[in-house]
């Protein structure tokens, strides 16, 4: 099963490879190698999609690559051993965009290099098997936050990086294999920094969690925020209106920048263009950001089985920091993941 | 005081960077960046160090720039603004090594451009106050485990995953940020792996626990190996012996790889050379990860300040593993963090 999925996703890579001739694509990305041969390196590993593919592994990762990879695997000696074995069928290669200055500098003496998009735009575009995957981490990751029981918490003065924790904790019980980023659940003014870390302190008015499960390698996303006063309620309902707006405008064809605009100009309508400082979602799979985006650069046209999440925020500096995310599934149209409501009461 | 440390890096850095006639040298990686600004991104960022040096953060981390950064912060806008700010004054750019192909690209026409370790190598040598700090998340880890207690766990039958999620309770309990890396807690067979992932399974016997805490930033790094079999008692006191003998070796002035060499004769002479499958150590700081290593193949000076690890190995596939980590400190001789003995009882 995984064998079939990974030499469709090698196959569909080796055709856009032979349209621009190269003969050979680089990888050092885990994820990058994880997706096209089910091994996930827990140390360095290059990869090299060719007619025959190959995984040079560490010496201490080669028990797990022989067991779990789908593709063939060697250890690696040196670089100068890899590309002697590599420049008789290698003239062009490619690499992957976020590969290391320092390993292309490897490599470029001995082939002619260019950087390649071929397996992040083969990445956005999801299997139902995928999709089955985000869609179970997702479940996972809002059963806990349900059960994890919030605005008790707040009642209890529980505090923000325990009960982080206590979050992290349930969604390992209930199958996860873990968060799929470092969880935000943080109160009071530090709502106002998108990314801002839980503090040994009481859980405060206002609350903004940014969580999620990992589930079979595969990532969950969704932020809540539970608002208290006049004005937090406010900016939670601009809010709500472009996150609602933005995922029904959702659709195969578009670009996807079109979809940020359209939740930017809700917010930039009541007065807070400049008060929402980030794009308008991520897409996400193995990765939790992955491409493409819904930002207001992103041409990338919209596709069935992109998984993105549609995240739109106003942040108050010094004061609150307003997120509604939901992550969904493209088909004719977007599905939200999950049945977690946008208001929690 | 963290202005002045910073600026101490800045300028050492500006020393070796006008000897080589580089104006200015781009940093990307987080770790890179928080050590010399104070400021650590939670989105992109790039920094330039130059007699003015700057950073450009994402809209969203303005706040947060803002209010820790010792050095300058502007607004990213677009990589053409950037490289028009800085082609007046800079003409030769630095690098660091590990920055990404695709970033590089966008500079590669304006300046002339070559990678450089200028700053691994200064974050090489730890600071007292950056000492101190390891320590600190050594003492915090060191203690979580022993009341972590992981005989009586293995006793009442818990599972190695969940486990792993209580010591990092504890580690947070004890006033560590997280986890420097995932634990890993695992026994049986798959301590043979020796980067493995704790499972929702009974601990068994053989336990291997290689663990670290983050406190202010800095990571702790610790492996301890609990056996019950007499093969896997001998095993053992070989490690033991490597790790022991490699520790007393180490002194300023001599080569890293001169280390490795001790911990790895010792294995081999016992037959079991084929079966240590790692390095002898890393440094680490910021990063669990970080350069010199004791390695075969690096010949750096040793030096005092360096604080790296000291973790021997041997890897019986299908059967079991045993290592033994430890992270020392250099002064005129390797000071061992922490007081945790080598066996637990």
């Amino acid at each position: 099963m995984n064998k079939e999925i990974n030499d469709f996703h090698i196959n569909n890579i080796l055709k856009e490879m032979s349209d621009k001739d190269y003969q050979g694509y680089l990888l050092a990305d885990f994820s990058n190698i994880k997706y096209i041969s089910n091994y996930m390196p827990t140390s360095f590993a290059f990869c090299v999609l060719k007619e025959n593919p190959v995984i040079y592994a560490s010496k201490m990762d080669m028990e797990i690559a022989n067991k779990t990879s789908t593709i063939e695997v060697k250890e690696f000696e040196s670089f100068s051993e890899m590309i002697a074995e590599l420049k008789g069928e290698i003239k062009n290669l490619a690499i992957e965009p976020s590969l290391e200055y320092s390993t292309y500098e490897k490599f470029s003496d001995d082939f002619k290099i260019a950087s390649e998009i071929f397996i992040n735009k083969q990445r956005a575009i999801k299997t139902s098997d995928e999709i089955a995957k985000i869609d179970k981490a997702t479940e996972i990751a809002q059963k806990a936050f349900v059960d994890l029981d919030i605005l008790s918490l707040r009642e209890s003065k529980s505090f923000e990086n325990t009960s982080a924790y206590e979050l992290g904790g349930l969604m390992r019980e209930y199958g996860g294999e873990g968060e799929s980023f470092d969880t935000i659940l943080v109160s009071g003014s530090a709502t106002s920094l998108p990314h801002a870390v839980p503090k040994p302190k009481a859980i405060d008015d206002i609350i903004l969690v940014d969580w999620g499960a990992k589930y079979d390698g595969y990532c969950s996303d969704n932020t809540r925020t539970m608002v208290y006063s006049e004005k937090q309620q406010e900016i939670f309902d601009i809010v709500k209106e472009s996150h609602d707006n933005a995922i029904k405008a959702i659709k195969p064809g578009i670009k996807c920048c079109e979809i940020d605009k359209v939740a930017r100009d809700i917010i930039s309508e009541y007065g807070y263009g400049d008060k929402y400082i980030h794009s308008t979602g991520h897409s996400l799979g193995l990765d939790i950001h992955e491409t493409p985006s819904f930002s207001t650069k992103d041409e990338t046209i919209i596709e069935k089985g992109m998984v993105i999440t549609v995240e739109p925020g106003i942040y108050l500096e010094g004061d609150f920091g307003v997120r509604l995310e939901d992550t969904v599934a493209i088909d004719n149209k977007a599905r939200i993941l999950g049945n977690l409501p946008a208001i929690i009461e």
